[in-house]
């Protein structure tokens, strides 16, 4: 059946999520041991899905250690090979397979320029498991269907336990302990999703915004559109959508807004008013009544971005049956993407 | 005249430029003044066409500084009033009217947290000129039109004042003083991007990829693409088109792919020959004799993305036109974008 293995991984989320739940203060202790004093930054390294946990990486890391955080241009290292010195710096590669080779000579080079490293992949014996000062490994099981579903909301987690590590984080252990069943909730509850897909399936593109801690599920949300789907689907911060690509919403490009409950929502929604005057099919994910895919109410936005990725995998995986492509296999794609 | 205004100011760039080379050392030689030493890292905060000026500012200046650079993420600093140390950071504030408020609101939090800053504005009254420690205002004259053309590339040229005055930049002077006559033979050359936008008029959607030091030109391209003419552009790294988004381009979806004869240039051919096979029209901005946009041979790739930039304005300025739009003023955007 098409789409069988994404649907079968996406149902795992719940168990790899409580798995790792269970471990996260033992896991922020392995990360704690290897972050440098003083620290001078935080940079994160990662392609594809494994990118936007990054992002949200990035959000939570900053928050919480205080110092600034950003992502690699991995090219800097593999193309230019510029000379670096990165005493100080914490660095996060985060890649599914652990295998990807510019994901591995990155996080090699800046632990060689005196970085400290934490690697999160998915089994603990993936070659970047063997060049890192510490390892966060997801154990969420082989993963076969081509879009990413499972890692990256465990790879969301392992993100959170990073920036726990680096001071506090907006939820408590309570929250995390609750998160499990609320993802199991929204896996049992896949008809708002079908019921957009059927209404966007004709369109040919569409976007995805969010603000703040929820732009990670934007990005993510429209690569998984993209790759499942075949339509061409782009993730935006809600300013940046402000600065110049609204000019091309219009009643043919479906707009999918994210809001967690955080402080962007006003904007969110103050975005989602602007779109449908603009004509655009507009629908939110969030905890409004009238939300199109339903948010958590009692779920913190640090962890409700979890949540609105499951959403996002619904609706890629319905939209993917109702455009009649097998999700699990994209045309062009491969598991493991060999980029140097 | 439809897009009048963009074509004249475009018309504006090499006498803009000219200005700025002269002035090059004497600029390098007030930012060097205001870097920390020792540099923890360099951040850099812009929306919009600014940020895609900021994106090859960020790659630029870790190549020369040696040190880490990367973006701002402003919702972390107008939403969630993060708690920051930025002591030993160089912070870089660009913005063209030097009024967006979030952009304001990061810079003076920034510095208040141990930053020195640049800011980079057009005019020198601009309201961020007044909370930084040293200012490069382009001099560019009134921008009228929406898409910002002339400030974009006087910004890329203040990007890499700023690297310059932070370490070793893979240009020379001679280099630099040739570049506003290569942008007039561009300028003078508009057929190329006139015959492409004729081809690609009836396309809904587009992707413009690079690698490396283009990659911030790329994503100028599919902005200034996307604001002209209504086509929704996006701007990608060769690599992460690859990883996923790739799916979704086929014979419905141009391709743009930009080769400034750097170290990326094997990798984005490679990709050309790659969506070729998936049936989508590619068209490579390079220095190739049958490349569709000419990019001068003789211009290093540091300098090459201000050429691909101009001709990305042209394309977009072409396609706005072959698909009846007003380029001057698309609909649903102000000149200043007030996001906070």
């Amino acid at each position: 059946m098409s789409g069988s293995l994404m649907r079968a991984e996406m149902a795992e989320q719940p168990a790899v999520l409580a798995r790792l739940a269970e471990r996260f203060d033992e896991d922020v202790a392995r990360v704690r041991a290897v972050v440098p004093r003083p620290l001078a930054g935080v940079v994160f390294v990662a392609r594809g899905s494994s990118d936007n946990a990054a992002v949200y990486g990035r959000y939570l890391a900053e928050l919480a250690a205080g110092r600034p955080a950003g992502l690699a241009a991995p090219s800097l290292h593999t193309l230019y090979h510029a000379p670096v010195d990165a005493s100080g710096y914490l660095v996060v590669a985060l890649s599914q397979s652990g295998a990807t080779p510019e994901i591995l000579t990155v996080c090699e080079r800046l632990r060689a320029a005196g970085a400290r490293s934490v690697a999160i992949v998915n089994d603990e014996d993936a070659p970047l498991a063997r060049c890192t000062d510490t390892l966060l490994a997801l154990g969420a099981g082989p993963e076969r269907a081509v879009p990413a579903t499972k890692t990256v909301t465990a790879q969301l987690l392992a993100a959170a336990v990073v920036a726990a590590a680096l001071g506090p984080v907006p939820f408590t252990a309570e929250d995390l302990r609750a998160l499990p069943r609320a993802v199991g909730a929204v896996l049992a509850d896949p008809a708002p999703a079908e019921a957009l897909a059927a209404l966007w399936a004709p369109a040919g593109r569409l976007v995805v915004a969010a603000r703040g801690l929820l732009y990670a599920a934007a990005l993510e949300a429209a690569l998984k559109i993209t790759e499942t789907t075949g339509v061409l689907a782009e993730g935006l911060s809600t300013a940046d959508l402000r600065h110049g690509p609204i000019a091309a919403v219009d009643r043919d490009v479906p707009a999918l807004l994210l809001d967690g409950g955080g402080p962007g929502a006003p904007d969110v929604r103050e975005l989602a008013d602007q779109l449908r005057e603009r004509g655009a099919p507009v629908a939110v994910c969030g905890t409004g009544d009238t939300d199109a895919l339903d948010l958590p109410a009692a779920t913190p936005e640090a962890l409700a971005v979890v949540i609105a990725t499951v959403r996002a995998q619904q609706l890629a995986l319905a939209l993917a049956g109702a455009r009649g492509r097998d999700a699990d296999a994209p045309p062009g794609l491969s598991k493991v993407t060999v980029t140097e």
